[in-house]
């Protein structure tokens, strides 16, 4: 199975990375926008074939691993 | 209206950060990790209320800074 899973720093907590992609669009001349958060996406193969089981794999990976709980938050999705 | 932008390395371009990933959930006892690709995930909020033309903007973003086109791929999500 395949699992996508989206990391974002949770709102409130400064995202400076999307601040100077934000700075660099006016810049640009891209008017009109108001704001943007910058996170990471990671695409996961699995061997698992139970959607359940791989979900719940996946959710321990983030925990121990791919997002730090404190300040981001994620999002998986299970194809 | 907001925008997601989804920026992954192409198929067939070494992508390190993906490689390390899958190296610690290894390390971490998660057997059954095929394989892990690690991207950029972009939120934009616009002031632009016409899907269409929101796309088409971010389009434009996506070409001249959010993605190296030679060695990223980027999908728009509009909502």
């Amino acid at each position: 199975m395949k699992a996508r899973v989206q990391v974002m720093l949770k709102n409130g907590v400064l995202d400076p990375q999307g601040e100077a992609v934000r700075h660099a669009l006016g810049s640009l001349g891209f008017d009109g926008v108001e704001g943007v958060r910058q996170g990471k996406v990671i695409e996961i193969d699995l061997a698992e074939t139970d959607a359940d089981a791989a979900r719940t794999s996946v959710t321990a990976m983030c925990e121990k691993l791919l997002a730090n709980t404190v300040i981001e938050s994620y999002e998986i999705e299970i194809d």
